[in-house]
Parts: C-alpha cells; sequence; structure tokens
C-alpha cells in the first residue's frame, strides 16, 4: 500500500519543479517572477531546511536562495552542513549563494527595538532581491524627533518598508511626509488588546495617510519582496 | 394585574430618586458625585426626553442640565417644548440651565472634519461639567504642520480630549508632545476594517504614547465629563 | 463664547494649509508627498464636497484634483457646481483639473463582475496620480483559462492592482504568475461569513505567493495611489 | 458516596452502548450508519486510548477500528499493547482490525509540505471507512502548473480531499477544474492573521467555485469520512 | 482614453468564455466540470441577470441555467423578459430551459419554518444539478419525534443537505443516525448572538458526528451542487 | 413534481406533532416538557402568526398559547383575527387563553429604561408559564440607592430575571446581594463596542458573583421560561 | 513608605469581612446569600490556598468550605496542610467541613469523557450547596440512545446541568426532552474553530429549546450552585 | 555591508536622543512631557533592561527612572548590576534615583487579589511620576460592603485607578459614589470568555457611570501615569 504517490512519470518533458520526496520544488518560479523560491523555515524539520536550501541553490547557480523563519536548530543545523550560507540570528535567515547585484534602494524604518527582528528579515530579504537596504530603528511617534532627523533618507529611498507594533502609527506619519511607496508591516509587538498585532494591522489598514500598502503581521519577508521588486526596477533619482 | 410595581411607597424618606414612570431619575448624584444626571437621548422617545430634561432640570434651578444624542425628532421636540432649552444640531446636544462658572480649561482636537459631531459633543460636555471648552478640528497626521502649529495650545490646556478615527494615530502623537492629561476618543468614521472604530479603538488603546486614557467609540460625553473634572480641579498654570 | 476657535492669526506666514471653516486643506502636500490632497467624499455633504473640491483645484492650477466616495447626490451637485469636472457613476468619483502626464502603466485586475466600482476607483485614482491605467475585468480564479488568456499584459505592466471579493485567491494566483509588483483589494462582495470582506482580507494578508501587500476592504483609491507611484517611477521596460 | 452513578441496570436487554467506566462506547453505530465509533484521542490517557481501541476492535471483529490524534505517548502505548495495529507517526492514527474492502477513489490534495500531517490522517480515515485513496503533495497554487500537472488524477477521483493553510486558495482553483465532490479542509499553518487557520476556512467557505464543502480546521479525519461515503457509493467511472 | 481595453481580439480561437460587456461568461465550465455557469443575482442589476441568464441559456441548449438571489425586481424582469423561465419567489431562483435527467435522490432537512428559503434553494439547485430532490421542513432537535418520524427517508437519500439555524444542532443528530453523505447549511435565522449565523455555522464545524461537511450560512446553493453531484453518481439502492 | 413531500401519511398513529402545511406544531411538547410550544414571530408573516398562534391555541383550551417577538404588523393581524388574544405593544407578545394559577414570584428587575421591552417580555412569558411576576425598572449600578431601597423585595422572589445593557454589571451586583436563584439576559442597549449587547453578555459570563446563569441577549423570553420553572416549584417561603 | 494601607482600623464594629493580608474574605457572604465565599484557586499560590480554605472553615463551623481550581501543586498543600479536607483529583477541588443536609436533587449529565473535570465540579458544587447531585457521562447526541436509556432520570431531578463541548447540542435535545430547569456548562473540549468553547457557548445561548440558561465555559461552580439553589429550594416531587 | 546605519552624524547638535546601539533614547521627553522615558521591558534582554535603565539614570540626576513588566531574570539582572535601584517583585518594576516631590493622592483600588501585580504597578508608577499613591485591594462588588467601608477615602483622593477583572463591573459602581477622576484598568484575570480581560475591558468602555477612561488590559503603568498627572496638578482640597 504505497503511502504517497510518485507525482511525476519518469521520460516526461521537465515539470518545472523538482520533487524531494516532501516537496516539489518550484525550480520554475524565476523564470516566471523573477526570483527563485524561498523556503520558510516554520514547520520544517532542520534536515528539510538543510536539504530544500541546498537542492534551491544546486538549481540556481548565480543566485542567492534565502531561507526564513529559522529557529535557533535549524540555524544550527544550516551552519553545520552548508559552511557557505550566511546565517543571521536576528532575523534568523540564511542565504546561500551570490547576492545579486543591488539597484535602488530600500529603506527600513522600525519603531521600537523590539521590531528588530521583523525589521531585519525584511532588509535581508530585500537584499536578496536585488535591491540595496538599510536599516533605522527606534524612531516612533511618541518621540517625532527621531524620526524628523531621518527625514531625508526617507526621501531617498525608492520604497519603504515601516515596521511598527503596538498601536501601528508609524506608517501614518512617515506616509503623511513623503511619496515613497510605502509598505507597512505590523509586528506582534505589544500585550492585551495588542497582543497578535491586531491593533497595528487595523491602523495600518485605516491609515489616513494615502497609498500605503500592509502586509500580514509580522511578514518582513512579504515587504522586503514587494519593497525589493519596486526598487530594483525605479530609475535612478536624477533620471527625472 | 399591575403591570409594573410602584418603586417606592409614600410617607417613605426622600429615595434620592425621582419616579417618572419610565424612570427612576438619580436625583441624588449631583451631591455624591458633583454633577447632575444627564439625560442619554437614545431609545428614548421624543416626549421621554422632554419629560426628563424638564424634571430634572426642575430639582437642579441652578445648574445646566445636559441631553445627548438627540435625533432630530428630538431636538425639534426640545425647541417646541423647552424654548429655553439651548439645542445644538451638530453636537445633537440640549441643555436646559445656566452654565456653571468655568474653572480650567478642556481643549478638544480632532483628527478629521467628519469626527466633528463628537468633539463638540464633548466641548459641550465640558463646559456643562464646569470647565472651559475649546476645539481644534481637521489636524491629522498626515499633514503634521497642522498639528505642530497649535503645539502651544496643546501645552497651555488643563487637559486634552483626542478625537479621531480611521487609524486613531493622533492621540499616540499629541501624547508624545505634551504631558497634559489626555483622553482619546475613538470615532466610527471609516469604512472596511475601520467601520465601526474598532481599528482607533485598539490603536488608542495600544498607544506607544505614555498616559492616554480612552473612552467607548464616539463616546464625546464620557471624554468631556472625565477632561472636565481633571480640568476645574487643576492648579491655574502660574501656581507651580 | 466662540464655538470654534480660529486655528491661525493673520499676519503669520504660509502656514501650509488653508482653513475653510470645515477643514484645514493640506496645501502643502503635493510639495511634500508629489501629489495633492485627495477630497473624501464620504461623511460630507454635497456642499462641503464642491468647497472642497473647488479650493484645491483653485490652490493647484496644473494638476488634477481627485473626489472619491460620492453618493449620488454629491455627484449631481459637483455636476450641477463644477461643469468642468469630470463625474463617472460607476467609481463614484469626480477630476477636476488637467491630468498629469502619465508614466509608467497600471494594470487593474478583478475578479468578478460585482467589483467593478473598485476596480474603476482604482483605474481612476491611478491616472490622477500620474501612471497609464488599464482594467481587465472577471478573471476569477473558477475559470482559469480567462486570467490565463491575459497572462502577457500582466508581465507587460509596471504594477499590479488585483481586486477580489468571496475568497480572495485571485492575487495568489496572480502573484504566482509574474513578478510585477502587485498591490491586492479586498471587497466586501460576498454573504454570510465573506459579507463585508473579511474573508478575502484575510486570504491576501496570508497569501502563499511573495510580495504581495494589500489595502483595507473596498480601498481601490490607497491601491490606485500606491500603484500608480510605483509605475511613474519604473524604468521603461526596455531599459534593462 | 458514590461519584459517579451506574448508567444501566443489569438484565436490560442490549442498551447498543458499552460502559467502559469513564465512556459508553457506541457499539450501535455501525448498524445505524456503517462505521463502526472512532477514538478520538485528544484528551484522553494512553490508557484510555488502549482500553477503547482494544474494546472497540473486540466487538467489531470483521472491521478496522481507527484512533486518531494519538500523542507521542499514546501512539508508543498503542505500540506496546496492542502490536498488532498499524500507528503512523505522520498522521498521528492508529489502526485495529482488517481493513474493508475498498470501493472507488477518494484524492488527496495538499497545498503545502507542512498541511500533511492533516493529508495523511485524511488518506488513512478514507481507507478505514472503505475507499481507496492516494495523496498529492505540495501542489500550491503560487505555483499553478504543478497541479496542472495532475489534471487528470482529479478528475478520475470518485471524491476529492483538498487540504490547504495560509490563504486556502487551492479548493477555489481545483473546483474551477473538476465536478468530482470536493471537500476542503483548512489548516492552521500560518503565523499572524493566518495563525489557527481562519483565513483559509473563510477563504474555502466563500469560495467562488460552486459545490465546495467544508471542515473543521486541521480535520483531516472528518474530510476523509465524508469522502470515503461519497466514494464507496459510487458508480464506477466506465458505468455511465 | 478607452475606460475598458477589449480582452480578447479577433480572429483568436475560441477563449472558452463570452465577453458580455460586464462579464466574461465561463461557457466553457459544463465541459470541465459537468455543470454550466451560474447566475448569482446578488449584486447585479435586473438588466444584467436577464442578460446573463439568457445568454447562457442561447449557449446551453439542452441544460437548464440557473439564477440565485434574485430580488423582487429582478425577478420580476426574468418573468417579463423570459416568460419561459420558472420563477420562484421561496427559493428567489429562475431556471431557464430542461432540467436533466434525474439521477439519484437529494434530501433537504430543515430545522425550522424561517429556513424555508435556504431550504428551497439546495433543493431547487439539486435539481438543475441532476438529482432528483426533495424536502422535510421543521424537525428541530427541541421536538425529536418529528425528525425520528422520517427516518427512513434519511436512510433511503443519496445524499442529505441538513439546514439549520439558531444553534445549527439538527446535522449532529442527523449525523448520528445516519452514514448517507451529508453536507450541513447553517442559515442567518437567530438573534443577539446567533443574528448572521455563526453559531450554527461553528457548531456544524464542530459537530460530534462524523462526516459532516459545512457549506457557508445560506449557501442553499453551494449545498445543493454537493449535493447532486453525489447523488447523480451513487450506485442505485439495489446495487450492492 | 411535488415542491414539498408530506411529512405524515394518513392513517399513522397519531405523531405528536401538527402539519399546518409551513410548519409542524410540536403538539406533545406541553406533554414532555409541562409547556406549550410558543409561536417565536420573528421572521413569520402575519398570517403564519394568526395561523400558528389559532391552531395551538385549539389543541390546549386550557392553557394560555404565548406569541412573542410580534412586529406593529403582526400584532395588527392578532388583534384584527384574534380579539380574544391579549396583545401587548411594549413587550411585542399576544396571550390566547387562560393564565395558568400562579405557584411562586418571578421577579424581573432591569437596569435602565431602554430595557423595559426585554422585561416586559419576561415578565410575561414567566406569568404564561405559571408564576406571579412583578417587575422593577431603572435600578442600575450607577445609583445603587435605588436597588438598595427594593432590597427585600429580591429576598422575597423565588427566582430574579436581571435585565441589563451597557456594562451588564447589575447581576453581579444583585448576586452578591441575594441567593435566590437568579438568571440574567443582557440587552442590545448600548453603542459603540457596547452595540449588540457583546459587552453585557460576557461581563454577565464572568460574573465574581456566583451561581448566576445567563440567556442569549434580548432573551427575555427564554429567561422568563426558566425563572417560571423555577419559581412553580419552589416550596412556599414559610415552608423551611 | 508603605505599600499597601491598612483597610480597616482597630475599634471598629465587624465589618463583615475578614482582612488575611492579601485578600478580604466576605464572611458576611452567607448570611446575605445562604452560601460561604468559595476559595477560587486559579492564580493564587499555594500557601493562599490554604491560608483562605482554613480561615473560611474558622468561621463557618457547620458548613462545608469548597475550594476549586487547584492545581496538583496546591492539592497536594492541602492534602498536607489541611488533611480533613476532602480533595479530588478529577474536579480539582477540595471541601472542608461538613456537607449540609442535602435537599432536592441535581442531575449532571455530561456529553463526553474529556467534560468529566467540568461534570465533577458541578457535582461537588452542588453538594456543598446543598442538593443531592448524581453525574450521567458520555451520552452525546451522536448516539441519541444512550440519551433516552436515562430518559427517567432527567425527569425526576429538580434541577439538570446538562455539560458539553464540540457543538454543544446536547442541551438542546435534553431541554426537547423535559421542563426541568435546566443550566448549560459549554467546555473547552474540541479544537480549530471549537477550540476554547466558543462553538459550545453560543449553541447554547441560541438553543431552539426554551429556558435553557448557560454559564461561562468550564464553569461547572457556577452551574452547580445555580442548579443546588433551585434544587435545595424544590417542592418534593409528590408535592404537587 | 553594514548590517544598521548609523542614525546621527557626529559634529550634529543635540538631537535630543541617546543612541546605544539596539535603542534612540529620547532624553527629550522630559522637557516635553514632564517625565523621562521610562524602561518597558517586556521584549527586552536583561542585559538592554539594564543598559537603558543606567543610562537614562545617567542623564536624570534628579528623577528616578522605571523599568516595568521586568520578568525574574531581568529583576535578578538589575538587582546585580545596579545595586541602588529599588526592585519590587509584585508589581515586576525597579526604580532607579530619587522620587519626585509628591503632590496630590492617587488611590488605587483593586477588585480581587489576583489584580495585585496590576494594582501595585500603578501604585508605584503614580509614586515615580509625582504623586502619592495607596492601594485598597479586594473590593470586588459581589461584596458592596467591603467597598462602602472605604468610600470616604474615594472621595478625598485627587484620582482613582480602579483595577478590576473578571466582569469588570468595579468602576461602574465606584463611578457611582464619587466624581473623582477615575481611570479604570481591565485585568486579564479570567477565564473562558473572560480570558485576556475582553470582558472586563468592554464593561468598562460601556459603563453607565459617566467619565470613566479606560487603559489596556494589564496597562497599570498607563493607568499610573495618567492619574498622576492629574493629582499632581490638582488644587489641595481646602483650596475650593
Amino acid at each position: 500500500m504505497p503511502e504517497h504517490e510518485p507525482p511525476t512519470e519518469s521520460g516526461q518533458p521537465d515539470p518545472g519543479y523538482l520533487d524531494v520526496g516532501f516537496a516539489r520544488l518550484d525550480v520554475d518560479r524565476a523564470r516566471r517572477t523573477g526570483d527563485p523560491e524561498v523556503v520558510f523555515g516554520q514547520g520544517k524539520t532542520p534536515e528539510q531546511v538543510v536539504t530544500t536550501l541546498s537542492r534551491l541553490a544546486a538549481t540556481h547557480h548565480d543566485r542567492a536562495i534565502l531561507a526564513t523563519r529559522l529557529d535557533a536548530e535549524a540555524r544550527a543545523a544550516v551552519r553545520e552542513s552548508l559552511p557557505a550560507a550566511d546565517v543571521d540570528d536576528v532575523s534568523r535567515t540564511a542565504v546561500l549563494g551570490p547576492l545579486p547585484v543591488a539597484r535602488g534602494t530600500v529603506l527600513v524604518v522600525a519603531a521600537g527595538t523590539s521590531d528588530a527582528p521583523v525589521a531585519a528579515e525584511a532588509m535581508i530579504t530585500a537584499r536578496v532581491h536585488g535591491a540595496h537596504a538599510e536599516r533605522v530603528d527606534d524612531v516612533g511617534v511618541a518621540g517625532l524627533h527621531r524620526l524628523l532627523a531621518v527625514r531625508d533618507r526617507l526621501d531617498q529611498a525608492d520604497a519603504l518598508v515601516v515596521v511598527a507594533g503596538m498601536e501601528g502609527a508609524l506608517p501614518s506619519v512617515v506616509g503623511g511626509l513623503t511619496g515613497v511607496p510605502l509598505v507597512a508591516v505590523p509586528t506582534s509587538i505589544g500585550y492585551g488588546t495588542g497582543a497578535g498585532g491586531l491593533a497595528a494591522l487595523l491602523a495600518m489598514l485605516n491609515s489616513c495617510a494615502p497609498g500605503i500598502a500592509v502586509v500580514n503581521v509580522d511578514n518582513g519577508y512579504g515587504a522586503g519582496v514587494h519593497a525589493a521588486r519596486i526598487a530594483r526596477r525605479a530609475r535612478p533619482r536624477d533620471d527625472a
């Protein structure tokens, strides 16, 4: 009684995916979307993370593969098995393979110190997806002067990622200061009615500042992809 | 078969309330709390509003009685039956009797033009409860310069009422600029996930600015009472 | 006892806003963000819509002013008072003044016929904010061939707006086909647990396709601004 | 003081249930519904699981008994006490007794690798309830070609179980490709607003594809029963 | 400036859909799924309903086309413009064209008299989708004898649709009496915490009876499609 | 093709229900539970209300039949067709037939004047179900002296129904004053986060006073039944 | 700087409470309500549980004191320090002092085996509050014959406590079979959308059976108090 | 590739914040609001807590710095590294530096013993923010005499903090007894539907007592700041 039917028969043309037993890796994605598949580590065993990361890297020689949401055990396994990978404990990511040439700039702005892991995930994701990326931390709205001190950098970016927990007000204030495309990331930082990020998410969806787009709670990865795709296609600033 | 038992027997001492058939007016409240009962108009017939307002006024000769949440029909009935009352269509309130001498100042700050009815209710309530009260409208965070232009007035108030719908970010910004006691009022202005005021309420409850207290959605009345009680007991500004 | 304190004193320098009694128009916004303030019609009287629209147009001679969420009465008032305005009944918008020169292309893709008003609002908003914009309607996932028939147009756009109610699956499918920056708009089309757009909103926030950003339910305007800002800054397609 | 009153008196006719102290096993269920009672392991001690499983098997000699939601400790206890049982760690199930002759085919289709435990529970349940059952994994909508590659198998099944977490879009796409009866299973795979499976559940309930029925989050068992009952009663494919 | 781009160019092969301006009718659906597209009337104008219904009927000569969720105005328009249509006021449906030959039997069981519109929609839908269909009404669990009186009919059906509002307990009781495939429909009948159907929906999703599948609140149509697809493929009862 | 199958065949023994076409009246309920079926008017046409009420009265000659949730049109129809009925506009009820002899006393206590319809429904229901019943209104916790003035009457009742909207605190205070069995009814009186009765319902479910049981929002009927069943079975007060 | 102000001054008359430092025990409660205060163990240290239990017992010599929600550590501490206490591991309770003479009977009926702890808490609570109490377990609605086998016992009780998790249908079925006062207890047994007991709670609040009152999720204690107060005041069954 | 861009360049004027690597401390806050920044310990490492606390203390020589939400590890680290700090295990706070001279009085009133940590946090916060502060515990509404025994102290305070979990009724009762400005704090004490504090929060937002303002669940800190700002600015009681 076979547990699992084989999905593809031999002799067929390239199906556009790679069957590794527990997964069908979408090795056609870079052709369709410009970016290879990313390893989402949550819910995967360390062995599955290592296998997926190395198999994807083997089929994309010239392009960095990203793994996200790696717990401590998975990060240790990657460090052990894939010493060429760049593993980061704050963002809980690993990168294997050469970063693409960066075009355009993503600026990641975070409201509080506890938002750092999400902000770091967004920054690294943006780099893997082909943009320059930098971070500015701890510029929450309760002390506006901290944000106003970096106002010029907001306008010079090609795309902004704005990360905030609690009441999630920072994107509204940033969105009132600049017209650079802005994607907001609510974080699960908070307690009581703010636990889980619902307050920040709703605030960002209902922002009175125009043009703010939002991703899921703690989804620094998604914001990084969105922002990098904007930035890498942007005209240079001096090209009016 | 009597439908409704008489709540008090004749010959008893003053029970502290006035039985008007459909209600027991709490005529002892001013003694206990400093302020007479207020007529909450929602769910009352125009006749009930007029009766309650006039009966309360008759037992509090020296003190204005407030009625709130009066629909158009109720406001018309009050204007018709109680010409001495001051009826306001924006705040949907009526005031009958002399305002108390004002002590201290409440400043009501509103984010958007659609927040005006709630802001007006807060302002009038504060006046009926013994404080000076003024409004500043349409200073939402998407154009911070509008708020910064009135920054001095924030610091000069004895209590602030900050009214906002949508993402409800204004109290966080105001609360980062001044240490004046601040009560925030979420409004039901918005749509989609913002309809009903939940987004603004959660934002205010989770504000990163310290010391912000919150009332129910659209509860300008409650904020006005809270702020007036602070302001009328505050030391004069030159009394350090 | 003045009801409403004057926000600005004469003799001061330009405050960056225009006080029209019931509102403080942010006439500095175009300088900060590249786009003038927009008239959000919901909750405004027809007179307030006409006044705001005409006052903003008067201060932005060279640039179209947009009004959104205009009910039938407001649209009639604009047609009557501002015959130069371009009023549209499907999107419930009005545009007054010359459209900017269009750069880049926004493609608005909608899942069902009932999503048309939101899709139309997104398209017109994108045009007012400086991009070419087109629509493709009724390509929901229950009949994939309808979407696959327009696949080339997805890749040729500089930004995508994907509009869907019900289960909101369309952005996930589109996001798996192309890497063009994509902003998703959930609509309130549905019933039962889908009424109000929550199902579609959650689906879009949790999409398995990478890089999808989301706006509030029925917020075609916000998606249009976001997409136009991306498209108008994009390098031409032949400029690798 | 007896803690627990005896539910049945001796000398009575067969009550249709078996009192094992902590439970009244419904040994009449197979007669009424065609299938014996199943052991729901969650909330039961390992001892209770073993007792219930063995007692039910003893009263249904010719028919496999299924136990679901067995944690590691319960699985170990079953392996120890009931070596004839077939214990599976992925689906967290045990089966004791001979499988019924299979009629009809259930195809279990899963969107992501993390959905495997739920998909496996559905497959094994379907087999215990009298149908052939197979799995196809990791064919999420972000890479449609993976699903289209198995399209023929969809049409050849007598019932489909479609398992997905995140945004739960897979049933809508499958339901647009085939008219085979389809039951969808949302899983709790996700994070932020997707944690707990609400997004996937709502998506499936609001699918634009016709005729999709849904079970509770992570309820592979329920879907397996529903699908097997359809499949085992289906006419053979060549019997038009 | 064309408002709406033409989706298909002339000279192309059959795209599988019919462009009627406001919609792309999926005329390929019957080939893929066995059933033609259905007109979902909610959110459509009477004119759009008539157009869609007649255009679909014109392309499916041998098969009835169903329109659902027709308000009074739409039903009047169909009666006026398409006299051959069978319009039903209880289920708010219209059927145009010949019903398919019926195979198998769907029994629709409803808990209360207020559930009749949803039950009727399910019954008519099942008939349009190729099954016999009958209704049993008002057999709620507060008077079990009403249900037990029709117990034989439950077992004789090939598929059951069980409709209930309030606490939604009927499917659990029916599911304990029979093993016939059962799809449950929660209705929005109720008040307080039961308004909108959430209580019934949750009860059905969490039923302790095995194998119950659920559709959206008030979705008699979806249940009818699901049940008909089961019934029309079922072996005759005497074919063990 | 019969639309609706006849539920019972002639010649059978009394099935315990009465088929009136649109409903199966449970005429066996009084035998099982001591009380006849009640007409729930919401969702029924005036004709259905009249038919159901008169048919139930015809089969229960010696016992009053209750109809609840009658809108103005239904009440008018009952007054017109069944002049012997006692129709009440506050509670929106009708009673047809003789009240049973009353045993025991139910006291209905309401927090605010707007709670009157629910309180009246509870009182009339209790009388129809065989208990004495009285009301005390407008004794909310913001003026405790109003409640303390009737404290003796609380202890003298055999069952208490406590009705409150807003924050629903009254049952907690009453439950701390007396040990009489208490059933609490949340009402939908309120606004903002209190609209719909959720705040009051949750407060009552989480009361710190022991032994409080709760019914659905606005369900004065259910509370009246529960309380009457307690009261009519209670020993007389002087029977220790 | 005193951390905690002394709540009462010496020399005052008996305040009706006992200050034990961390709590003010309400030693007047038995006089007001007939039952002494109960120790709610959740959130208390083992030492606090022992202190509170022994202090309350010392002031109520003739009456058992109940402690609920005791975790393993607290139960061990009670067994160690108060050997006269009757500690029960299933219900997680302790009882110290003599049970009152029992009057009337409470029958506790539970749907599933996992509901046992809540059912046991209700039964013991009822005994401490002066009623006979018995349990019937595992009579869920998926096998109705189990419930029908004990139908006589339902009618012979003076009050019923019906405990159920999952879809919470049991109270509706019981409430249709008998008119004995019934209080329903939802339990947190379930998973997915049923986790936490919301589904069962809503089902019970929206029951179609008349007169069902509900307590908080898992609140066997509250149901036991409510039922005991009914039962101990009930006339004997032979006293018509 | 620098991970983190330096936020400020040397040679610039004082930016009003202190960059400590992982945070930008708002050292300008005391100038703007009268109170220095507070260390929110949740989500910070013990090292970050110590660093932040000591750096803030170093820049505010004459004013106590408060740290809140310190877990056991963080409290140990503070005791070890900063022996001059006053660390409190109940409120989980640390205070470093001299308390300001106290003006006015804050009374913290708590409903239950489990609310003590939140009440203690409010009291200490009020002291750090310049007011006298005292606590009264365990005066929940189920035993009103406990509250009435301290009624005089309510009236003598300049601001009240009222803390309650469960149904959150205490603020309504207190707010009916006195007109002192009152801020209510819901706590997460409860279970079932009360778990997490939602019931208490909603009750407080919907209080029928006028003028009650609310903070987030368990936010004793926020209430303490709000109340202290009121109290320290209040006129002495004998200064009419």
